[in-house]
């Protein structure tokens, strides 16, 4: 399981003085990134090197409790599942242990130039598969 | 069904060359601000008047292709079901007559000063029941 | 002169209330980007077929009054100065005549892959010394 | 002089493969608050304590060079100027000692209730005096 930490600013708000619904996704991105990042692969170097992005193929998003100005979030990660060109994530939105907002999202590699899904790269399928829950290692 | 455009400009795309995912949120939040509005009530009005806004508690967002630069997208929204405290609405997000995206949301209505549940106030329960397909009027 | 309009949503505003200051900056672009398709021009066209962006070089923003959730915005552009490389933008942010920000903005074309500098583009320059009020045709 | 970081993600860039030119904004005051929360001072505790809200006046922004996907910015703050209903910041965001982008901000504080223009309070006018390179204590 990955943790990270992300501070609501001004930007993440809005006039209802709670954090607006779709930034909790750029949040969740933040996360995963941060999570390749520590297992060494960066999105710019996937990007640069191979062509290949990481999109998103399916959201779900439960918010049970709004984040507010000046909170600090944890943000949980961990890998579901791993098949050859998608894998599926589950992140945890809180503050001290309470939970805000549960995001469960399926993602997918594409070629950038194309728009064509690639199956996950070596280097990524290794660090997911680390995390796999439902891997076994030969 | 209620229909709008939005048009894709440069913040809306990220460095993949596509729309960056979280940002269809807010297009539906656009579309469903104007769908409201097409009846005549507004978020201002509300969150003025009664202190009231309406905030997301579960969205499910399928993601089938992405939108890019100067896009003009077609979204349609519908009202899927009415409780007391709480609607669903399906969101389609289109070009052309192809489904880019589709969302799923579950809204609810809060006193913004306590955050607490508020009964959905009368003045859009009638718009809602207007177009939810489940709902008899007496 | 040119102007177009832009409304405020949820995801424009912050937790005092009005709009996000950077976000006037998104409006300004969407307007900028609605005077050059007025006369045929799009960017997603420049970039694809020449590879070329335009990126702004220098900001200069007056916030004299803030827009809230709600308001229509219009926006007027002009074009203050044409030079080989660059051009420099005029844009007043209003409601209702009443001005809330003044940006002026100086922009410059550059290839995407290299970022460099390049002349501004046959096409482009065109559109711009139509409006500029020191350019005399021989 | 104050010094924070922030990271590039996906949600920060454009298709121009570069950071969205307002989002440089946000990053500037993400750092002030930064600024003011070292000192003990946070945004939400002017908001919610005193109805007071810090509010951008004038920008003036100077964009030498693009951020990009990944990268990892330095921002420094400095108080410039400090009047009784307003002050003046500078900041400079860069990588590895390059700037990239300079901006200078003035600031002022409301009310955000009636949206008026008050006196700076007095925690925060110390805080404020005490970078001040014009203030001579007396």
């Amino acid at each position: 399981m990955h943790c990270c930490n992300t501070r609501i600013y001004y930007e993440d708000t809005d006039a209802g003085g709670i954090v607006y619904y779709a930034n909790y996704l750029k949040f969740a991105e933040r996360a995963r990134t941060e999570y390749l990042r520590d297992y060494g692969l960066s999105n710019s170097q996937m990007l640069d090197d191979d062509g290949i992005g990481i999109v998103v193929r399916h959201v779900e998003m439960d918010l049970k409790s709004p984040a507010r100005l000046d909170d600090m979030l944890d943000i949980q990660t961990v890998v579901i599942n791993v098949k050859k060109a998608s894998f599926i994530m589950e992140q945890t939105i809180s503050i001290n242990g309470l939970t805000l907002v549960t995001i469960i999202v399926k993602l997918a590699c594409i070629q950038i130039d194309s728009g064509r899904p690639v199956a996950i790269p070596n280097a990524l399928e290794e660090i997911l598969n680390h995390d796999d829950p439902s891997h076994k290692p030969d």
